[in-house]
């Protein structure tokens, strides 16, 4: 993990062991960027996130698991409407058992008495051990992790989405997805199958509005990190993806491509990566004149798909993906859904240091 | 318990044992509507919630009881206002240690950017064990069992009221409540009272807006599995129980009788079941022109009162029950309220399979 | 404790020690005033809370805090916006492992069908172990102990804030915040530093909006039972604190001084407890004449301020407490907040008699 400017001493009152197999010190840390993680973390995440889904499979293993963090407690701190990734993140931390507790509307809150939200967010600091949170305002979970790191309890910020700017979790839980559909899914290679880079050779299209979802912009962050790889942007012209992505792309010498004809392209790709419509951020109903329909998946062009196809999709969707698709094997997007939950408790796992308890417990129940 | 078309495997992940007393097989079940319940499976579930009722008056049985579902979550699917059905189930998976989630609130969730409800259940099935589902469209609940069952996680799925039609576990509670009534309540006596059918003989009176509760269909969707019962239907003449279940009473050749006359009735009733003016479901304010006072159990009538007449509300009540009857001994109606925190945990342990844990831990501890 | 005439039993279901530090018999309380706490009890109070902090400080001594009341569950029945105690209450409940539930909301609850609220707490009475209430109506908290006293499951009832009244709680945590600023905080001194009267000879300040402000009352309560204190009440004379609390401080025979400037009396202030001005009591705008700044703490102050000075608010805070005062080692604000936790944790914690578990625990393992 790059050092952060934002690392910090974790309080004193943890004891949990400091030791970790992620690169770290004797330092808590935040996870604000997608672009913080390098290669040998997101395999190790992945990985760990693989054990954490072999464990829970029995009774005993679940019962294993959630003695882990039942000394911890964590603030969904969720400032936006929500239901998905904050079910993933609620349902992650019980896996570990970890307690938590959430704010999900200004209009209980103290706001309403005029108090600023960085006193909102000390104060959450002093009932909780780590504050997850997803807000409006770009760049929010940057800024409360500076604050935290000079205040006498600084701990651990996870960032599940802020603004139209960056959601690292919805990254980590994509690129696992990519992981298991490009190594296969024996459990027994757990280990083994990381160590590559499974991602040389592979086409990967985004599909739809690539300017306003930050999903697709994190995932690309992480995808450049891995040589070989060949992305499409595959969208209208009026929603292409930010000129500073593509620039960011060039840097760091991956092949790409922009167009706006998906049509023709779904037989060459190995993953496809859906979006909606984010008209939500219209200033002006502009997105009402674009003709969505040439940018949706159709049952018709399933004959073109690879045998080993990813079809990938944050979710919600709308038109975009169509249902007679999801019970096809390439159909992915449940999977991933419940692949979120792995990750995000592998995530959490790792910032407390139980990572290594659970490789122990793998090694000595799991694996052969 | 009748084998339901939409009958399902359990997802792969359970190690559960499979074998138990509820006539089933290596299946998960639905709990939909009221009449799949079978006099055999109701008469366990009662005996089952009497024990966890008595198992959980010590620390150590409540400490035993929270260990045998907290390795699995639940869902709690409640798009209808609700506080005291969502509380019972809340209660019920923490008595028996079970995590939980739920979404209330349609306006913090995804359907706001245009998702539709079968996506927002596929989602959730990936997160969870378990749904309980509250819902304001009739068979809702049995449409998510359906779809869910043709899915790749089955999960079972608790009706826990939908639209105007079917309040299942309502009707459990119910039936649990005169079972007690009807049998004595001695602790010793758990397993065999239930031997027995107390209904023969008795007469229950269902008092008020027949038409628009659901809870009194329900209710008697199970009265009628017990031959020798006798029931009455008092209500204003335009809010009568509708046609369907009077033909349904008659085909199981169950005693009735239609009247609009309280007063002169309660003498000769062993239970009454009494219900609110469901006026939210008016159309035109038809039901202003009722008067709906002659169907109200008022303090005066006390002492017609048989003196083990068991008075019942589903709750919440207006004026139709006057407070002055909450300190007698036939007022049943907050006993009512926690068996159902009892019912449901019996139910949710039996679909989990811990309902054999919970016989040897009373038998083993708690029975002479 | 002074014995309250809404003194109950315990619910039958408890076998929980009767036995304890506290000074009461085989009965339930109620905390319902800051005025029914005697010195002893508090001290006792902060003792205990103290103990379940350094316990806390270790993975091994969180995790037997969790298994204390771990079968109890307790109901937060918040009508009234509130974030901090909300979270407060809800932490101190998950640092002992109890399991709760609320209601926030009137509009998801049974309400909208005209139940009345006494039915409301009633059912919550049968679902539940403990209800912590706060509640727009003065008198409420008590209203609802007495209530339940005569009801078949008398169960314990704390006030988390009620009207412009009481918020007994709040004053806890206010005096354990001034005890721990006195009396030094050597971990060490846990026993015996309460012995004393750490507040003999020293000026507590209250400053602002004393008329309205509930907790200044509460405090004000707790602090007349200390001889030797001497109390200054510094604020608009249109928002002094009312004549019935200058009687009471009075009976006491408490030195206390009214005055309306704050900037010349800085210096001789031992603790300084802000509040923020309560306008949303004004009747017709009121407040808006009235010169606030003349009664906030600004950070040219600080060199007048003692070495040893607390400074404590309530929070939400405005304009009347400076951010740049937050850095210094006088703000005990954020502490506060976090002592909340652990005082609430305490009273918990004495209610269900699980506190000598806790001190057998502490001189087992953390004292010298």
């Amino acid at each position: 993990m790059r050092t952060m400017e934002s690392e910090v001493s974790l309080p004193s009152s943890s004891t949990a062991r400091r030791v970790s197999t992620l690169n770290r010190n004797d330092k808590a840390y935040h996870v604000v960027l997608a672009q913080q993680f390098e290669p040998g973390e997101i395999e190790q995440l992945c990985c760990l996130a693989d054990m954490i889904r072999a464990i829970s499979s029995s009774r005993q293993g679940t019962q294993f698991l959630v003695t882990l963090l039942n000394h911890r407690r964590a603030m969904l701190y969720f400032i936006q409407p929500s239901t998905r990734t904050f079910l993933s993140f609620s349902s992650s931390c019980q896996v570990l058992g970890m307690r938590y507790n959430s704010v999900r509307d200004r209009s209980t809150s103290s706001e309403v008495k005029g108090e600023a939200e960085d006193d909102t967010i000390r104060v959450l600091s002093q009932y909780f051990d780590l504050i997850i949170m997803r807000h409006p305002q770009e760049g929010f979970a940057e800024h409360v992790a500076n604050m935290l790191n000079q205040s006498t309890r600084p701990i651990p910020v996870i960032n599940g989405g802020s603004g139209k700017d960056q959601h690292p979790t919805q990254a980590l839980l994509d690129i696992y997805t990519l992981f298991r559909s490009f190594s296969g899914t024996q459990e027994s290679l757990i280990e083994r199958r990381y160590l590559q880079n499974p991602f040389a050779g592979k086409t990967v299209a985004f599909v739809g509005d690539l300017q306003r979802g930050r999903t697709v912009r994190s995932l690309t962050y992480l995808l450049c990190k891995y040589p070989g790889i060949r992305l499409l942007f595959v969208s209208p012209p009026e929603l292409q993806i930010g000129d500073d992505m593509l620039e960011y792309v060039n840097r760091n010498q991956i092949e790409f491509e922009v167009c706006d004809d998906l049509r023709s392209r779904v037989g060459e790709c190995d993953a496809i990566y859906m979006t909606r419509l984010q008209d939500e951020h219209d200033l002006a109903g502009e997105s009402k004149k674009i003709d969505y329909y040439k940018f949706s998946l159709t049952s018709d062009l399933a004959s073109s798909f690879k045998h080993n196809l990813a079809i990938l999709h944050p979710l919600p969707r709308r038109h975009e993906l169509d249902t007679k698709l999801d019970t096809l094997p390439q159909a992915k997007y449940w999977d991933q859904v419940r692949n979120g939950m792995w990750m995000r408790a592998a995530l959490i796992a790792s910032i407390f240091n139980v990572d290594i308890a659970i490789r122990d417990h793998y090694h000595a129940y799991y694996s052969y």
